[in-house]
C-alpha cells in the first residue's frame, strides 16, 4: 500500500485527490496538510467525501511528509519549489500539481508567475508528466510536474499531426473553453456564480496572454521538433467541469486518412479515446473520468484539420493524471483508483 | 457472476443502470433491449459508457430475457405490468423501476396513471424495494416495486419519526424540489434548456395533484401503522441531478433528542447518512452517490420538526435503490457495486 | 427631473438601480458613490450599461448628496443609520436598501444584526417600504425602509388570507428558494459557480435562523392584527435572480373562493399580479420585473391553502421595489421606469 | 402606428418579437396566427406578457395578414417563400426570420435546406437585412431576409477589416459558441436541460457543416469583394440566451491602430458597440438588449487578428435585428422600442 502525503487539500484538485484515492486499491492518504483547516476532517470541508474518507488535515509537517511514499503538491504555485527538494531528498517521490517545474526555463518562468524560481536546479530533473509523451521518463522520476489543463487537452490532440510533420508549424489556433473550477476553490469576485454563470466570454487575451501559452508552446516543440507558432484563446464555460479544445492546424499536403493516424497513434494509451469519424466529444462524457476524447475533422477547404479535445479539467487536466502519474511512477496498472464511468447525463 | 437483462435501456434509467452495472464486481449486462435502438451498440448512444460497456440493444425477446437471472425494467409505466410474469414463471426475478407495482390497490392505480392494472395477481407478491424498511420481503422476492424519486427521500425523512409515534399524522408537509432529470429523456418542450434552465416553479399543485402522492401515503402508512395527512409539492430545479426534500411535521409531544434518534435507527444502514446536528445537506454531495443524506432541525417554536433530505434521482431515486434490491435479492455485499464516491464540486 | 444620489454602487441591488433609473422618464442619476471604485465610470465596472449610463462614481460627499432630491442606500447593514439623518435633516429623503430602518424594535435589530442600532429616533419615522400595505405612509416618507426580498414574496403571498382572518396564525410555513444574487456581489466560497451551481441546499436553519424571520413575522402582525406563528425556511437555488415562496397556511373554516379574494384584494395593484386558478408562477416570469405573480391552490385536504409567489429578488425584491417606493413619494405614476416586460426564456 | 403582423408566433423569435414590439411607440401587433394554439391569448401561452399583450393567436389568414403594414415571418423555412409574394403584391412589406430569402442562389439554397425554393423572382429583390451593410437598400425594401444569428455576429467582427482589404481572405477562422435558444422551442432531446445543461461541445463539423455557413460566406464576399475561405466551427453553449463568436484572420501586413479602425467603422452605428482596448466582451452585457459588442486584438505574433463578437441571438440576432428593420423601412428613429438596458447580472 503505497503511502500518500497531499500538501494543500482544501482546493479542488486536493479533495479531487481524496475522491480518486479513496477508490485506489493500492494507495492510501496518510497525511493531508492544511494550516488553516488544521484539525478538521477532510470530509467536514467536503461531505460528498463522507463515509469514504476518515483523514484529518494537520499542520503542514517535514517530518510527517517524510514518511510518506510520494507526496502530492494541489498548493498554489510557488508553495512546491520551496518544500520539494528537502522531500526528494529523503527519497519521497514529488507530483507537483502547480507549474512551479512546469516551465523548464526559469526566466520564462519569472516572466509569467512573477516569482524568482527558488529551486533552479530540480527544474533539470524535473519531468513533465504528460505520459503520452513522457511515460518512461516518469517511470523513473522523483519529481514530476504534473501538467495544466489546457496544456493535456490542447497536446493530446496535436501530438499525432505533429510527430508525424504533416501540419504547418505556424498559425496554429487553439480556441479553448474551460469551465469555472479551473480557477479554483479560491473567493473571487469574477468566479461567482452571478458573474460567471449564464454568461460566456474569453479572457486572457490581452495583457500579454494566458499563464498556460508557453505551457503548450514548451510542450509542442517537444513533439514537433521545433518551434509551434500558436494562438491561444481561453473562455470561460458557465459550467463547473470541462474543458474543450477546438484545434486548428493546416495541412502541408493533401492528408491521407487522419482518423487512421490518431487511432493508430493513441491505440495502446489507456485514456486517450479516439472516437469515431464524424464525432463531436462533449465535456460531459468525460465528467468525473480521466480520459480524454478526440475527434479528428477535415474542413471544406481540405486543408484545415479540425481537432476536437475534451477532458474533465479536475481529472485528466490536475488530479486523475496525477494518480495516473504515480501508477506509472510505483509501476502499478496505470488505470488503478481511475476505472470509475464517467457521469451522464 | 449474475445475468442481467434491461428492458428499455435508453432513457436515464437505463443509462444509469449501465454505468451503475459496469462497476458491479458480480453482475453483468447480457441483455440490453430497446425496439427504437436495435442493432446499435449502447456506448454509440452514452458515450460516456465507451470503454466500459460493450452490449448492444437488441429487441425485446422473451426468450432472451428469460435467460437472464434478474431483468430489470426501465420502461415507461405500463410495460412491465404485461411482461413481468411469464420471466417470473420461468423464475427470472424481476426489478422494476416503473410505478406498475408500487401501489397495491389498483384502483388507486388507475385512478393516477389512466390504465387498468394488467397484473392484479402479481400486485399481492410484489415487494415494494424500500430496503431500509422492507429489506427481509425483498431478500425474497420475485417481483419487487422500485420506489419513486420523491417518495424515497420523504420517507427516508420521516421514517424515524413515525416509526416512534412521535408527530402528528395530519398536516405533515413534503415541499420537494427535483432536478429535471426525473422528467426523463423525452423530447418534451417544458424539459428544455430555454424552458427550465434559469427557472424555478412548483408543478402538480393543481389538477390533483403528482402521482407520486398515493405512493408517499401508501408507504407512510406502512410505517406509522395508520393513514397519514401529506400535503405533498413538487417543485423543479434547473439542475440535472438531485432531489431535495424539505419535510415539515409537528410534534405531539416537547422532543427528546432527534438527533440521537434519526442516529440510531439509522445506524445499520449502509445508505443512509445522518448527517451531524445543525447540518444542511446539499444535492451535490450525494451525486452519483446511492446515499440519501438527511439532516433533522427543530424550529424555533420548539414544535415544528423539520428534516431536510437528499437523494440523486437517478441513484437512490431509481438505478441505484434497483441495483441495491438486486444485491439484497442474490445476497451479495449490499454496497456492491454503488461505493463510488459522490461528485463534487 | 428628480435629482438622484445613490450610495454604494457597486453591488447588484446598486447597478440594477442604475438599469432601472437609466430606463426612468423623470429620474437622473446624479451623484453615485464608492469610496472604493471613485473615478470609475459605472460602465466601466458594468459594461451592460455602456451607452445608457454615463455616470462616474465619487468619493462619499455629504455635500453632494445634500443637492440630490433623494438618495438610495445600496450598502451593506450598519452604514445608512449612521449617514441617513444628516441628509434628512438637509431635507433629502432617503430609502435605505439596507435592513437597517426595517425592524422597529432596535433590541430586535441587535440580536440579529449584531450592531448597536445608531439612529433610534429615525426607526420611529421610518416607513415600511411594502407599497401593496403601506402607501399612503409611503407617500409622505422621509425615510423608506425597503423590505427585504424574501420578506416581500412571503408577505404578499399571505396578505389577502390575513386581513380576512381566514387562516390560522400558527403554523405558518414559508418555504422559500431564492437565486445567489441575493447574496450580493462579494467574493464568498460559498456563492462561487462551483459551489451553489448545480447544487441546490437549505440554510439558516439551525443557529437560529434567517434574518429575513424578524422582518416577516413583523410585516405579517402588521397585517394580521396579532403575532403570527412562522416557520421560514430559505433554500438557495442555482440561477442568479428569482424567489419562489411556497406558503403553506390553515383555514379556520371551509374557505369560500380563494381565487376570487385574491384578485379582488389586489385588483388595484400595478405591480402584483393573481394568475388564473390552477397556475403555477415561474420565476423567468418576472425576471427583470417588477411584478410579484400569486396563485392559490387549496391541498386535497380542503384545508391547507398553498399560495406561490414570485418575484424578481433584484428587482420587486430590491432596486425595483425602491424605484416603485420613489415614485410614490414624489407623486408619479407607480409605473414610471418600471414598465419593461419580463424576460423570457 | 404601424400595424404588425406575426407569422408563427408560437417560438422563441415570435415571443421575442411580442416582447420588443410591447415596448415600441410607433408598431402595434394586430394579427398573430398559429394554427396550432389559434384562440388561446399570447400571454397564456408566455406568462411573461402577462400585463403587456392582449393580443390573440388566430388562424392563418391573407385577408387579415394583408391588413397589415408590415407582416413578420418568425416560421420555420420553407413557409415564408410560399406566402410572401401574395402579401407583398397587395403592398405589405415583409420581414423573414427564417432562411427563405437570405441566399441569393437557389441551388445554393437547395443544397443547404433540402427544399426547391418556391419563389426565386422574390430572391432577387429581397435586401438582406444586416443594416450595418445594407441600410440604403433596406429602407426602400419590400421584402427583407432577416440574417441568423452567428452570420450576424461574424460579419459585424470582419466588416472593419475586409472593408479595408487588410487581411487575407483565406484561412478566416470562425469559432462561434451559441445559447440553446438558437434551437428553437421545438421539442427535441438535443436541446433538453439533461442533455444541454451542464455541457459542451461542437456540432455540424461533419457531415458538410452548418447552413450558417454559406450565408455567412455569401455576407463576407459581398464587403470583402471576392471570395472568402471561412472554416466555421458552432457549438452549443449551456445558457439559454447569447452568442460568442470568435473570429481569426491573418493581417497582408503589419497593422496600423486596428482599435481606430474598428471605432471609426462603427462611429454612426446605433447598435455596434466597439469596446475600448484590451476589453473581452460577455454575452451577459447584451443579453436582452440588441446591440453587438466587439473587441479587437492582435496575437502576440503580431499578425493574427482575434475579435471577440457577441450578440443576443434572440435580439440583434433575429428579433431585435427584424424591429431594427422594421425601423428602417418605415423611416422611424432607428432605435425605436429597443432601447432597453441589457440584463446583468
Amino acid at each position: 500500500m503505497i503511502s500518500v502525503g497531499i500538501v494543500g487539500g482544501t482546493g479542488y484538485t486536493g479533495s479531487e485527490l481524496l475522491r480518486l484515492l479513496a477508490q485506489h486499491p493500492s494507495a492510501r492518504v496518510q497525511v493531508l496538510t492544511s494550516r488553516k483547516e488544521a484539525g478538521m476532517r477532510a470530509d467536514a470541508l467536503f461531505p460528498h467525501l463522507r463515509g469514504h474518507v476518515d483523514v484529518v488535515f494537520s499542520e503542514p509537517s517535514p517530518e510527517a511528509l517524510a514518511g510518506c511514499d510520494v507526496v502530492f503538491f494541489a498548493t498554489p504555485h510557488g508553495v512546491a519549489m520551496g518544500s520539494a527538494a528537502a522531500l526528494i531528498d529523503r527519497g519521497v517521490r514529488v507530483i507537483d500539481l502547480s507549474a512551479d517545474f512546469r516551465l523548464r526555463d526559469p526566466l520564462v518562468f519569472k516572466h509569467w508567475y512573477g516569482l524568482e524560481h527558488a529551486a533552479t536546479s530540480l527544474l533539470e530533473e524535473a519531468v513533465y508528466g504528460l505520459p503520452e509523451v513522457h511515460r518512461d521518463l516518469i517511470r523513473e522520476a522523483r519529481l514530476v510536474a504534473n501538467p495544466g489543463c489546457y496544456p493535456t487537452a490542447v497536446q493530446l490532440a496535436l501530438k499525432p499531426l505533429l510527430e508525424k510533420g504533416l501540419v504547418e508549424l505556424q498559425g496554429v489556433i487553439a480556441d479553448c473553453k474551460s469551465g469555472v473550477s479551473g480557477a479554483g476553490r479560491e473567493a473571487k469576485v469574477g468566479s461567482l456564480l452571478c458573474e460567471a454563470g449564464d454568461n460566456f466570454k474569453a479572457y486572457g487575451v490581452a495583457g500579454g496572454g494566458h499563464r498556460h501559452a508557453p505551457e503548450i508552446a514548451q510542450g509542442l516543440r517537444d513533439v514537433a521538433g521545433s518551434a509551434v507558432g500558436l494562438t491561444f484563446v481561453p473562455h470561460l464555460l458557465p459550467l463547473i467541469r470541462g474543458i474543450h479544445a477546438t484545434v486548428y492546424t493546416r495541412l502541408k499536403a493533401p492528408a491521407g486518412d487522419l482518423q487512421a493516424l490518431f487511432e493508430s497513434s493513441y491505440v495502446d494509451e489507456p485514456f486517450v479515446d479516439v472516437m469515431p469519424a464524424g464525432s463531436h466529444p462533449e465535456t460531459r462524457h468525460v465528467r468525473a473520468g480521466n480520459t480524454c476524447r478526440l475527434a479528428v475533422h477535415l474542413a471544406e477547404d481540405r486543408r484545415t484539420v479540425i481537432v476536437l479535445s475534451v477532458i474533465d479539467n479536475l481529472v485528466k487536466g490536475a488530479s486523475g493524471q496525477a494518480v495516473q502519474n504515480m501508477n506509472i511512477m510505483f509501476g502499478l496498472d496505470e488505470r488503478s483508483g481511475l476505472d470509475n464511468v464517467p457521469l451522464a447525463p
